[in-house]
């Protein structure tokens, strides 16, 4: 036998093709989807505009983002049976086992699904419906209700509506709509990865979203937002310098600081920080506490940190831009997957145009040739 | 900026774990599942014994067999919601998205879908339900009637029964039985790759078998059963050396013929073919036919690519042993899921003892810093 080969555990390191969508500069602490950076992109796109970007390489012109809107606003609408089932699953449900199964279904409906020669249009239903679904999730947990889109909002605003039954003032919206942005697309995570792995067999996007879906589930992947406004929430009204030093003492991680890549401060945690701090002026009082204890821990973990490389990440501030925003902690991780879903069609529609089986492969340490013997004699 | 790096196109040849499920030997044409040699486990053990090895590691004693097979048996029954929701999708979609979605449902469904410390039962569950759904869709979609399950049949006599609504002759059934067993596991190919990705984030095994049946769903991967048994029809009542020279001069492939990793005769196809040549003689003249035709062009084309190592793979003689069991070719795809289902589960168990994230990279090529324009003035 040959000798034992290399064995890349999670990949790492492991480059299994090129892509113009997006990069990472860990070192600068930068951002940039197909070219563009992402400062500038929260300050003068929004997230249609960047969606876009995302599915054509390219900005629109004025005709094309009116198109583009129209088209995702004409997909709004949900079947009364994706509503149905919704509705009839347990409260206890993991919301994504419920986004999964809806987005499935809506692929089950949708004649056109199999048609790779339409990819946009389908990526374009899946970006619009995926946030309906998300909305119907979270009002129907809440309410029990269903509100139906209305088509002259924009992306943002009409699934806020769905989500709240009314519609947000317009900082509100806004402030959603660059959250929407800063996640819409990172490169090769593992949902994305997931998303080519089953685009890879040339099944439809889909089943390659749905995998994404199951994949960006996980703790390890979302989640880290959630369990960020645990710790957060967890600090008001303490002194921010002790209460971090009393999670470092204890061993714990300190949530939302900290990233594979980034090395910095996360770009991305840079401009959400900025907006909601101009924007919790008019908040309520608890939005405002959790943001100014935010801020607290924010500075407390610097201090002892920023040395190490250790720099708050996008989902430290995610927790209280949701709150401020209105939506639940167990809504997080699905209001990611809205945002992520023009990054995950992007990487599928470039990964078709030179598509390749992935198939790595597993190093056999096991036995060959165990005597099978009569159940009897075991 | 560094030079550019080695892109590993398909992760071919990338090793990313150790694994001791499933040995493939392409070059001795032998295939292992935990040691045992395939030659052995289909002629003496059978599909629910193997889907206990794959899941331990060991095979079963008379009581462990016992308890496992009475826990498969218990788990058949689907929620009539389940059922309401194949009935409801629309005849043109492709089965794939139906099972993908009722398995989704299902997950949600399961109030301990979550419990990872209870995997092996999540597992027994996903093997015996994802056997009901199938027979549901196939039924469904043949009769729009749905057969509740028999306790008292085995796992692969109770799949026939809920799918043709009457039980099957004995011998239909080991056919059948033996081809579940020898399409249950073969080690990191992409349907299982795309399950490993998705509980490398610690998702949940209904999400990870949910993105293995959507990445199977692709035609490179799940599908080569059901072109090869549409080439092998055509060749009905022709003679088999000019149809094979036909198909070679029209640039076309051999379907069901070559194998990425068999250079000699696919052992599950030496199995099956074995099995089908002794089975026909009782069969109906039309399973006669199609048997016989598939085994002239075997010899056929053998005698043209055997030399150059492209020999039958197991594909070849699915389609006429579904013929003769029963199974329309729509169907092939997703009783290969249900199939497989004990090889996936096996993986994504084996992952989960030494987790970590699956995360490769891409290699960028595209531009940074490009201006961004007001939209007037693109």
């Amino acid at each position: 036998m040959d000798g034992k080969p290399t064995i890349n555990l999670g990949l790492e390191g492991i480059y299994f093709m090129e892509s113009k969508i997006c990069k990472v500069d860990g070192k600068a602490g930068k951002l940039y989807y197909y070219g563009y950076d992402i400062e500038a992109l929260a300050a003068r796109s929004n997230f249609e505009e960047t969606s876009y970007l995302l599915l054509h390489g390219e900005l629109p012109n004025v005709k094309q983002l009116a198109d583009f809107s129209r088209a995702l606003s004409e997909e709004r609408n949900l079947d009364d049976k994706i509503i149905d089932m919704i509705k009839s699953v347990p409260k206890e449900t993991n919301p994504m086992h419920t986004l999964s199964a809806a987005m499935d279904l809506i692929g089950a409906y949708d004649k056109n699904a199999e048609k790779t020669a339409d990819n946009e249009s389908t990526s374009i239903r899946i970006i619009s419906k995926i946030a309906s679904v998300v909305a119907a999730i979270g009002s129907i947990r809440a309410t029990s209700q269903y509100t139906h889109p209305d088509p002259k909002l924009s992306h943002t605003a009409n699934f806020l509506y769905m989500l709240n039954g009314e519609p947000k003032p317009k900082e509100v919206v806004k402030l959603a709509d660059t959250m929407f942005l800063l996640h819409a697309e990172h490169s090769s995570n593992a949902s994305t990865f997931s998303g080519i792995v089953t685009i890879s067999t040339l099944s439809d996007i889909y089943s390659a979203v749905v995998s994404a879906i199951n994949t960006l589930k996980g703790p390890l992947h979302g989640g880290a937002d959630e369990a960020a406004l645990k710790m957060i929430t967890g600090g008001i009204g303490k002194d921010p310098d002790k209460y971090i030093d009393g999670i470092i003492s204890s061993g714990n991680r300190i949530m939302g600081f900290g990233h594979r890549v980034y090395k910095t401060y996360d770009p991305r945690a840079v401009i959400i920080k900025e907006q909601l701090k101009a924007a919790i002026g008019d908040s309520d009082s608890r939005v405002k506490e959790i943001a100014e204890t935010a801020f607290g821990i924010e500075e407390a973990t610097i201090k002892r940190t920023g040395q190490k490389g250790i720099w708050p990440n996008v989902d430290f501030f995610s927790g209280p831009v949701y709150s401020y925003v209105g939506i639940e902690p167990e809504l997080f991780t699905p209001v990611f997957a809205l945002s992520r879903a023009p990054g995950w069609c992007s990487h599928i529609m470039e990964y078709l145009k030179d598509n390749r089986l992935i198939r790595p492969t597993v190093y056999y340490t096991g036995e060959t040739g165990r005597p099978y013997k009569e159940i009897n004699s075991r």
